[in-house]
């Protein structure tokens, strides 16, 4: 299969280095010029638990590439996704299938302004990677994969992605309602990352502030709100405990400083605000539905990345 | 007049200063020992604006002075309030005058345990005041003070007060409308301190935020909303505009970091979040008004307090 990754950080890294292992086709797409001169010159490395792998990989930058795809999975960040999108235009056929694993809300509706709903497929994903340097990937985990397409008559694409990530070492799963599991991890990320970034501490920090459940609850209960409108029904007392459980000290990844935080308080980046509470923010105010603590939380997330100078 | 100061940190001492100055009978009463050894040793010293003054004060452990007083004024922290009057209870006669200038929401609460309310009288200062260190005092401004007693007998009282500050070169005037003038204070404290505690920005800072004036906006409200249970009406428009200002470039101290900020941030000690957003929140929970700004302002801050091991 003719594979495009767009946006080749550490998770695009890593799936198109197992994808092309397995003997598909596969063309990194980047913006980072680093990364690119790295990967032409020498390879593309990969850490894979306790082995040191390298390949010769095509890589590209967006609009330089020139030929279409059988299948692409977007892993930018989310506030580029759209501009990837734009860029890669001329890539994408009547059939080519597009996979995105982005966190946050809000995706499918920018993938529907350039693809066919049953050329999209959504997944959240539990794979773990980082960037060493440009060219040099590690994939930390191999989690699971979920699955699903958006529209009843993208199923057995979907289930032909799922065997191609399967067959790539990348475990894959048809989900049956993976707008639950996007919706659920959101939530997730919206009443932990979003907290720890404005407290500037970890998971378990986070936990032993008083009254840190009671403001879970009350996070996730506006996205379980704004979920109700899109059909989504989350529990917000199974949600906020599911939440909960990453602040406590029986979690052993407890310690973990999440994601936006190491985005904006360690690399001083821009985060995707926007597409977690920023998004539940901006749909209440479409829709009338109050998200006093979403709001407050974009306020001040955005309000650090301004003082940060972003 | 036998005056008692019942704390003296900055305020208090340069209140005593003045007021043993223009020939009253002064005692100061504090908790740290420091600062009455050094008191006791050298007297107390207060510059003002550029005059170096300094004089013999009495000083004492509020539980080690046995006299009675016609006139008391706490300048305690907003926390220690309750344990300083417990402490002095064999200070106050039947007809000793109480005046309390603390900041924040529910003092007056506090007081009613211990005192007669014709013997509470209410303040707002903006006299401004710093420690140099043990016994020595800055008086950076004698800014305004308005007195008001809460109920009506105490008119002639809060007279009396007015016209013995004003002998002390304390400018004071008599308000009609305290209430107003404490919750209005409040609100800028909680709309303004709170938020650049949890941004770690002083006031122009938080001014160039995106959505800060809406921000403020809707903290006003939830601050009106309770005000409006106690007889009290807040413009929050009006409000709003007054605290917004002192974040604009406009005005002259607005690179200036909050007290609470300097309390919390610069000098690691609790801050007086309890009676400002966090009362806002315990009388919302109360009287079934929602308050999820001052919610959320009130966790984030405690949070910190608890990040920074307090």
């Amino acid at each position: 299969m003719k594979v495009v990754i767009a946006g080749s950080g550490a998770m695009g890294c890593s799936f198109g280095f197992m994808l092309q292992k397995s003997g598909n086709d596969v063309t990194l797409l980047d913006g980072w010029q680093n990364n690119i001169d790295a990967i032409r010159k020498d390879g593309l490395h990969l850490q894979d638990g306790t082995a040191e792998l390298s390949t010769k990989i095509d890589i590209y930058k967006p609009e330089e590439f020139k030929d279409s795809a059988d299948f692409v999975i977007v892993f930018t960040k989310s506030m580029q996704l759209e501009n990837m999108l734009s860029s890669i235009k001329h890539v994408l056929r009547d059939d080519t299938k597009i996979l995105c694993l982005l966190n946050g809300l809000g995706h499918t509706e920018t993938l529907k302004k350039f693809i066919e709903p049953k050329n999209i497929f959504m997944g959240v994903t539990v794979v773990t990677a980082g960037m060493k340097g440009p060219g040099s990937a590690v994939l930390s985990s191999h989690g699971k994969t979920e699955i699903q397409n958006i529209v009843p008559e993208g199923k057995a694409g979907a289930e032909l992605i799922v065997e191609t990530l399967n067959k790539a070492t990348m475990p894959a799963v048809y989900s049956d309602n993976i707008l639950w599991s996007i919706w659920r991890k959101a939530a997730l990320n919206g009443a932990m990352n979003s907290t720890c970034t404005i407290m500037e501490c970890n998971m378990l920090e986070l936990g032993s502030i008083a009254g840190c459940k009671d403001m879970m609850r009350c996070i996730i209960s506006e996205f379980a709100a704004i979920a109700r409108t899109q059909g989504v029904t989350l529990d917000v007392d199974s949600v906020t405990d599911y939440v909960y459980g990453f602040t406590q000290p029986d979690f052993v990844g407890a310690k973990h400083y999440p994601s936006m935080h190491q985005d904006l308080i360690k690399n001083h980046r821009l985060t995707e605000i926007d597409f977690l509470n920023g998004y539940i923010s901006r749909k209440g105010k479409e829709l009338h539905i109050p998200t006093p603590y979403c709001d407050l939380i974009t306020t001040f997330v955005h309000g650090k990345e301004k003082l940060f100078g972003l």
